[in-house]
């Protein structure tokens, strides 16, 4: 059965694929599964058919027959136990992989989303460029500690799986940031993940998306 | 094999259980299964040692024979996919209970986490009341979603899962806070949740180590 996912009706990133559905779109295109896409505007996110699907009203979402699941770890995780390719076949390479989803979640991207939210809430405050040097160091720590045990490793532990999809969206959030710059192993680690085809192919089906919407000239969910 | 945990040598929240082994200490009481405690120093978490468990020199660790975990969410879901008691059988509900476990570590977490760093980082700053007071609506809009899907239901999705006990553990970081007093429906969701035997037995092995370092009066690990 194909699964269904929800994505912006109009991605804010204007197609650079930041968003959460594309974690989701490239793990499925890893696994080689199908799926169709539900659009969602802003203003459907917080109605009642969109909150049914998660309560707190964010995309994406996955359906797949009965079940309907939210937060883009958990629907990776999902898809990457029901489907080979994305998780070692040994019992504790396999917690370890999954184990990688978490601290990408956990640990690294809360970080760099806070420098994120501060970009937007707090633009022309007096206090910006003091809270926001409080913020890229925090953000330091995580990345010296990431790359220090990285190393030059092609994946964080093996052969790709979904901890590295995580990891690397997740870091992608930085693009816009020179940090990433003093962490050379770190932009390589990025850049073999996007040269993946099924990356490519993640990448280019939201692309394309966006494409359609911004030729019409609007962007109504 | 019994795993054994590491956790800190004095917790700084004084024998509160706020600290995130409490969580993999709840997990393995509730599956019933014996543990061994490793106590690490602050310096201790930093060197090469305990690096190795974790490269972001941070507790709990979970070691079992060769295998070595970090970051509480991956441990706990470790346990209750080894174990009976913590994760439904049945396919869908086991992935909404996993689904619950990303959502507190990934939606709920990192706003209050951030009110609690805002407390140590940006005390006496002449701009802290007005961050403090946007942090704060922020985990007001997650706990108005959450408290909205929770309703009077007893668990988040059946019967009490891994997705509960992370999300409890959660909460329970704004118990200094008032924030929590006007969500009396999530206030009775926590308590009930403490008083499960479980988590009882949780919290008095934290607190007694605690008590025994705090009757030495030093506090070296």
């Amino acid at each position: 059965m194909k699964p269904t996912i929800t994505v912006f009706a109009c991605s804010p990133d204007e197609g650079r694929g930041m968003a959460r559905d594309m974690r989701v779109r490239w793990a499925l295109e890893e696994v080689g599964q199908p799926y169709d896409v539900r659009t969602v505007s802003f203003a459907a996110m917080k109605q009642p058919a969109h909150l049914q699907r998660n309560p707190f009203g964010q995309i994406p979402t996955y359906e797949e027959g009965d079940l309907v699941l939210f937060e883009s770890g958990a629907i990776v995780l999902h898809i990457a136990q029901r489907h080979a390719g994305l998780l070692p076949n040994a019992p504790d390479a396999r917690a370890r992989a999954i184990m990688w989803m978490f601290a990408a979640l956990n640990t690294i991207e809360p970080a760099i989303v806070e420098l994120e939210v501060a970009g937007f809430t707090e633009r022309g405050k007096s206090w910006e460029g003091e809270h926001r040097a409080m913020l890229v160091q925090r953000i330091r720590t995580r990345l010296d500690d990431l790359s220090r045990h990285l190393g030059d490793a092609e994946w964080l532990d093996g052969a790709f799986s979904a901890g590295d999809l995580i990891l690397v969206h997740v870091l992608r959030r930085l693009e816009d940031e020179s940090i990433l710059q003093d962490y050379h192993a770190l932009c390589t680690y990025i850049a073999r993940a996007q040269a993946r085809p099924a990356y490519q192919r993640a990448f280019q089906a939201q692309r394309a998306l966006f494409d359609a919407w911004a030729g019409k000239g609007t962007c109504a969910g």
